[in-house]
């Protein structure tokens, strides 16, 4: 894939000084998903982990969650551009294994409104809830060690960011620390969909002993995305908003925000933070720490 | 609205130190847009401005451009929650004039295709195109001293931002440099309609005299919003997409990227930019200069 970088010129000023030179860009294109054969959905993309992209989204709506639940992903043969340069690769066609429900998926996506109930934060957990293949589950315990980081390390395996500072990360840890996946899009959703994709392509769903890192902030799209794959702790570089907090406490996920140097904040799920020896309130076995009143 | 932002518990931890203590979060819930009665979408937004949400989406979407266009928006009064808390203030009406079109939107909005055309990055430029109710104009040109100061009078007019750290901005400048507005969001695309749908509420579009500073980064779907509005001048901390780029040069759009302390990079539109005397390529009357190969 030649395309998740482009080229243009740029006049670049610095101090006064001014200079016209080629800049290198993140590519955004439209990815249209069809789903045997029907359109469901369309998404600005950088290009590149389309298939996995497209898994992953099917993911996070609750269509898949078994890699023997998807036949096949390929690109739409005939959709080609107008001026005869072939395919434009922007199309591609998933085929369910027979007997897998084609969701009905109307207006947008995971918000569904009744006339009688209104339309709510609560609403919003109703669906994910009901959705949901599994709990959240994982007993192990993070150090603020180890979450410390996880930062410097998403950002040195960004291999596009350093070319064009317009990509937003995601990875997926190990317990213990271990990078196994990392992966990047102009949208900080299609990031984490491209990395839930590839891991439901291994069938590794659900990834109940794994950290889902992001290079941003903690939206309740991103923490619906953790539920829906079973990932058990989210990390964040910035804030998180009110729902994801309310998400991941109503599900047990952990959700960690402003992580950044030696600091963070843990917004829930606490239980799976293992606090300094001398924070005050280890535990006997000086794994799985509370302080303050219990948070999830 | 008190529900800009909401309390949470969170357990800080600080080089080793962890104190549990109330945050302050931002507020994150779904609104539903009703066209005429009819669900249009649902966007996750921070509460606040909902009417002026409402309205700018419509004008990204090419459904309104003019004050009187637009009969009424209302709160839908039986949008009451399950447990009886009353009028959730997340589900809206808008009313249109008689006699204006109610678009087909489906599918995911401004990004169409047929089976002749497939799928690309020009199409969703010819979407804007087919779409957009004004030629972008403006004459102005603009000092890089200007823009240099506007990033800090964004992040200094934003109210919540400084509470939560959570929040994208966006503030529409005069070409001399008055801050005109400034409006804040969970989603950075919420913040851009926000400001939008002010402007059409008090009948000021096209903004043919207006600069766009955002937050973060040039998305597409930034740059179709300001193209939209008729504005100009695009403005981003951060870095652009290609097809934001390219949406720029096409619509002749000013596109300046990176903006961070006196150094910024033009991506397109450079005869809005007047560059510093002694840059070399200044013409005679000293105002709108071009250096090296134009670039639209």
């Amino acid at each position: 894939m030649g395309r998740v970088t482009e080229r243009r010129r740029v006049l670049r000023i610095r101090d006064g000084a001014v200079s016209a030179r080629p800049d290198t860009l993140v590519a955004e294109e439209p990815l249209e998903i069809r789903l045997n054969g029907r359109p469901l959905a369309i998404t600005m993309r950088t290009p590149g982990d389309d298939f996995a992209l497209a898994a992953g989204f099917l993911v996070s709506e609750g269509v898949l969650g078994r890699a023997a639940e998807l036949t096949s992903i390929a690109y739409c043969a005939g959709a080609t551009a107008d001026d005869g340069t072939g395919n434009t690769y922007n199309i591609l066609d998933v085929k369910l294994a027979p007997g897998v429900p084609v969701p009905d998926i109307t207006l947008e996506r995971n918000v569904y409104t009744t006339s009688s109930c209104g339309l709510c934060g609560k609403a919003s957990l109703d669906a994910v809830r009901t959705s949901a293949r599994w709990p959240i589950t994982g007993d192990f315990a993070l150090t603020p060690e180890l979450l410390a980081t996880m930062p410097d390390r998403l950002r040195a395996a960004q291999r596009v960011f350093d070319r064009t500072g317009g990509l937003h990360a995601a990875a997926l840890f190990t317990p213990a620390g271990e990078l196994l996946d990392v992966r990047e899009d102009v949208g900080r959703h299609n990031a984490v969909d491209k990395l839930i994709g590839r891991a439901l392509q291994q069938d590794l769903l659900p990834l109940s002993e794994a950290v889902l890192m992001v290079s941003g902030r903690a939206s309740f799209e991103l923490a619906q995305k953790a539920a829906m794959a079973g990932i058990p702790a989210l990390a964040a570089v910035s804030a998180p908003s009110s729902l994801a907090v309310d998400l991941a406490a109503e599900t047990g996920m952990t959700l960690i925000g402003f992580l950044r140097g030696t600091s963070m904040n843990v917004y829930a799920g606490e239980r799976r933070i293992a606090l300094p020896d001398g924070a005050g309130q280890t535990d006997s076995a000086g794994q799985t720490v509370k302080t303050g009143p219990q948070m999830s």
